[in-house]
């Protein structure tokens, strides 16, 4: 059975080269960086079977920590260009989300028209839960929301750390960050505002599934229906259990095979474990099918 | 079947009058008083089967955030006596847990020794995620855990917010709080320094059960284990698979009911919803009166 995985990591080559000139320590200062399936591609298919393609995204890494809105601009665009030639390239990806500079939010505005919109290769952008350290929920960062929704292009929504908190993991926090991206996106009403949003939501949910219950009585019914709008991926290194209940909140048709590769399980990812988790999740064939492509399908 | 409810709140009479004489404003400011299921106890039997048994705690009201150390040791006492004696005059509660005055440590160790371990009523003490706002796994407060863990006397291991934190809600940070305590007792190594010592963890586990593979895959195979080592309740206002993910993770053994009664759901809490979860859970039966009451009967 053919599987998408919408969730997969790379690192253009050109890209990164141009971002080390900003800092001789970027790979040392981000350890997940040193995993060479991240750039070395015949390596990475080597590691994963033939039913498998990703829909790619780049690494966390974003220009906007490291130089000015116009250089942003201009590796956002270089980046793009190149994550489209992957696909090109190889068989194994079968589309890519692209990067905006969140420092330069015209600069972003043109790149979803003149990059993404029009490229059949990309059927997305990435946007992180902070941009510069400001909720990516801030104002100066709604243009971007709007556009996308006008324009009916999915949102991939990854985790960062707030920056100003001395608490952070990456077991926890990570995943903290996230639910409360989420809960701001509900709180601001932006299911309201932009009722074509479509937000695929990293690491199923987070805490959302968990907690619903929560939700549904502190606060209100709009909000917790709103929570319901979210799409989710599968990256939780494995946990049927907690598959299941993913399904059981967000719906069948609003969960997505996606798993992070190649981070989680070294060097190429937790693939295999996330796979083996939904084939042992009790529920029909053809809801499986609806995960591993159907879903990625219809959201295009 | 008799069903032991080990995390019920209630708010004794006699300490709360003593309370409010530091904070005229103490019902105004802390809106989760303002439930006379708290302190009315023919008004809260009336909302409950009979069959459901309280093990009570106090509410989330601790002297040390209003008074010196003399006053919370005496308040502390006086609450504890009046549990005792909640316990002896109502046959709906079978057994209360302690309070322990947190800016006074010499203090608290006497009072484990005075009120807890020598009355039958007292089975256990409830700490906070935080006290003064400090982590509870601080230094200072560790003399606390190795005299239980001496004592074999359980934890009931209850949230609070960090007040140095601007994005709280009691949807999502509130459990994050809790789990990362978890966390910080596991890296700490509180089960290998203290290996009787057995925590009662509120709103089942919080986050760990969904993000185990997490633990599993970026903390140590000793810590992973440690993490099963905690028991959880059930108060998550329903939802019957979050419980079997639970049960999946933390094992039957480690499930003890438990609703946060009479939070969460207005007047009374959400006692007849978990119990509704746990009669849909995929689990046998014997393993249901696991639940009920024979886990919380061996862990005393």
């Amino acid at each position: 059975m053919t599987k998408i995985d919408v969730f997969a990591h790379v690192l253009p080559t050109d890209f990164y080269n141009r971002m080390q000139k900003f800092d001789d320590n970027l790979l040392a200062k981000n350890s997940y960086l040193q995993n060479d399936v991240l750039t070395d591609i015949a390596k990475r298919k080597s590691g994963l079977d033939s039913d498998v393609k990703q829909v790619i995204s780049n690494v966390n890494s974003n220009p906007e920590d490291y130089t000015d809105a116009k250089t942003s601009a201009e590796l956002c665009r270089l980046a793009n260009d190149e994550l489209i030639s992957m696909v090109q390239d190889n068989d194994m990806f079968i589309a890519a989300v692209g990067m905006l500079p969140m420092n330069s939010i015209s600069d972003a505005l043109d790149i979803i028209d003149e990059q993404i919109a029009k490229n059949k290769e990309m059927i997305g952008v990435q946007l992180f839960t902070r941009a510069l350290n400001k909720p990516i929920i801030s104002e100066e960062y709604q243009p971007v929301f709007s556009k996308l929704n006008e324009l009916n292009i999915p949102i991939w929504l990854h985790p960062v750390f707030d920056e100003t908190r001395t608490d952070n993991n990456i077991v926890f926090s990570w995943e903290y960050e996230l639910t409360q991206t989420m809960y701001d996106i509900v709180k601001k009403g932006f299911f309201e505002k932009y009722p074509d949003l479509k937000i695929i939501v990293h690491h199923a949910g987070a805490m959302v599934s968990f907690f619903s219950q929560r939700i549904k009585h502190i606060m209100s019914p709009t909000e917790y229906n709103d929570f319901k709008k979210f799409y989710v991926d599968t990256a939780l290194l494995g946990n049927t259990k907690a598959l299941e209940l993913t399904v059981d909140f967000f719906g069948i048709e609003h969960v997505l095979f996606g798993t992070d590769a190649p981070f989680g399980i070294i060097p190429y990812g937790a693939t295999n474990e996330i796979i083996s988790a939904i084939d042992y999740m009790t529920i029909p064939n053809y809801q499986k099918d609806m995960i591993y492509h159907k879903n990625f399908e219809n959201i295009q």
